[in-house]
């Protein structure tokens, strides 16, 4: 071999390799971060989960570490906050994307391997799907998950899966590991093989930006139905397009996280036509008043509504609107599942949320 | 609206905004870039295919800010360098994707738009597939392009597109923008519609490490021919498997970048009984010697090889191993193209390359 090739191809790295490693996964679970920073005066780690972040020691040779104690088996994400401002780990290809600002992420294996942990059964695919939204007024996009053996020949439920603020649509396949909690369920006859379409989540895109007044307001406030049109005249007729699923609502599920599970709320229960599953993982905030928002749900839809599954952390900011909610379910005689689980606002909790609804699906 | 409503979802996030706007591309095409480091003592930005690193200058709040010249237009990956780290831009949701360490990117958009940019034309999807690799002996992955109006009633030809050192099997869709560019070609009728299939390029994924000594020597050069079986005895029969591709070696070809380049030309110039066109941009080094790694390559191919397209930029420090390549072609009496391109290594040249290669394709 030639010097080049001694080399390799280390030398064409845009970036240099990075002066440390981290995070540093150890097998009693304890997790070391570490990162340079020899003239930052405060390097915190922020981890998923957790109220507080860890801080950093700063060693002699400019490098700021810590170790955690023993994490449970999960996927993190976390980023260091330097003198102020949050920045990823630039030793760590893991990225837990975002339309915001992306996180990077650490993987802390189970034994025995969790439920969102690849294990030797047959996988599905996911799918890329690019289109023009007139409703969003934007090139816009959706995922779709096709469970393994997929063909053509037989026909699929459908189940409707959101994602919250911040995330891209990329977020359940990337960082919820939906493919592979759809992959282990179905494996061990726990899920029916359904198809799962993924999409953008915005009615207004815009709201992304950070911004105040009167437009904003408005923006906000017509997120939630903007995003049902583009769900119900957009997304599902391209997917039925594409897709070989079933038409009747007994076969339509629609579930979404944080303010996903608003869009899911707010769609499936003005639409019990279309959807016989509602289900809503740490729901942010339906609009009000929601006898307003949702005007014609009443005690005789609980014979359509074959699942009504709300569920929410107990340290999580929006459990009190999400049990305002379900109060206001509970006047109007409506039956649903309510489920109060340990966790805060985080993807640990909503994985553990798609393995237990989706179940309950389709049967 | 509740008070929880007007806060809106930003209370949620796990990171708080950032204090800056950065990129901020300017319609002069002129770009300002932007971080916060109060204690930095020196930031730089590095732009993809700058030699040097722009200066960055700290204001009196601790941010650092520097504005480019007009760039051409172009989608850039770019890092912050404080105090001797990269780190990405933490403003910016854009990342280019990477197995080593992700970069942040900017978009310069172009009048008129340029081939990578989504235009008006139906989209092609992209889809990514999973799969447990034996040869590798790890979870594995690959992503396939199926063109607008994608439909398993016909066959169609493929194309297998190689990635870079450092890449992911994501590469060429998330930051190639390889379906953008197909869409766009396929739609002005310069491409055939074809499939694409991405695998994740490694024969061995264990040279990711840096790593020195004789293992490491032995993975390196171990890992060209070991991609090889991946792509021949995994890959495509998994594509074949699950789209109607075309089976002769007329409707079959193989490009890639960079060590992709090294992997096409290996795997595409010793198997000519399954590729009739054979393509490298910017190549990394084919293992030597030529007449070892490639021993029965003859001028009596050249009937059998209806294109060897081989490419590389002015700047690009490959060129003299690819000119050696073509040099020693040239002793064989194999015919071959050869594209010397303004550029450097860089994915600026890589799309381009692209746009030009595939309308050469199952003509």
């Amino acid at each position: 071999m030639n010097r080049s090739s001694t080399l390799f191809y280390l030398f064409l790295l845009p970036v240099a390799a990075q002066p440390v490693v981290s995070p540093d996964v150890h097998p009693d679970r304890t997790v070391t971060f570490s990162l340079k920073a020899p003239n930052a005066q405060s390097v915190r780690v922020s981890l998923e989960g957790r109220k507080d972040p860890f801080a950093m020691t700063k060693g002699d040779n400019g490098i700021w570490t810590v170790t955690t104690e023993a994490l449970e088996p999960d996927i993190y994400g976390y980023s260091f906050n330097v003198d102020g401002v949050n920045i990823m780990d630039p030793s760590n290809p893991g990225v837990k994307p975002s339309a915001i600002a992306p996180q990077s992420s650490v993987y802390v294996p189970g034994t025995p391997p969790q439920i969102w942990e690849v294990a030797a059964v047959p996988r599905g695919t996911v799918r890329h799907h690019f289109y023009d939204s007139k409703i969003i007024a934007q090139p816009s996009d959706f995922w779709v998950y096709t469970p393994p053996g997929f063909t053509p020949k037989k026909k699929y439920p459908l189940l409707v899966l959101l994602h919250g603020f911040s995330d891209d649509a990329s977020a359940w396949s990337a960082y919820g590991k939906m493919n592979v909690i759809l992959d282990n369920l179905i494996a061990a006859g726990k899920a029916r093989p359904m198809i799962v379409v993924m999409p953008f989540g915005y009615g207004v895109p815009a709201i992304l930006k950070p911004a105040t007044g009167p437009a904003a307001t408005e923006q906000r406030q017509q997120n939630t139905p903007k995003f049902k049109e583009v769900v119900l005249t957009e997304v599902i007729p391209l997917v039925e397009q594409n897709y070989p699923i079933e038409k009747k609502r007994e076969m339509r599920a629609i579930v979404g996280l944080s303010m996903g599970g608003a869009e899911s709320l707010y769609t499936g229960l003005t639409s019990l036509d279309k959807f016989a599953y509602v289900g809503a993982f740490s729901a942010g905030m339906v609009p009000q008043p929601y006898d307003k928002s949702i005007p014609n749900l009443s005690a005789k839809d609980n014979a359509r509504l074959k699942l009504l599954w709300i569920a929410c952390g107990r340290d999580d900011r929006l459990i009190t609107s999400n049990k305002a909610f379900t109060e206001w379910l509970t006047k109007k005689d409506v039956h649903y599942t309510w489920v109060e689980s340990p966790g805060a606002h985080t993807w640990m909790v909503w994985r553990r949320y798609l393995a237990e609804f989706v179940p309950l699906l389709f049967r």
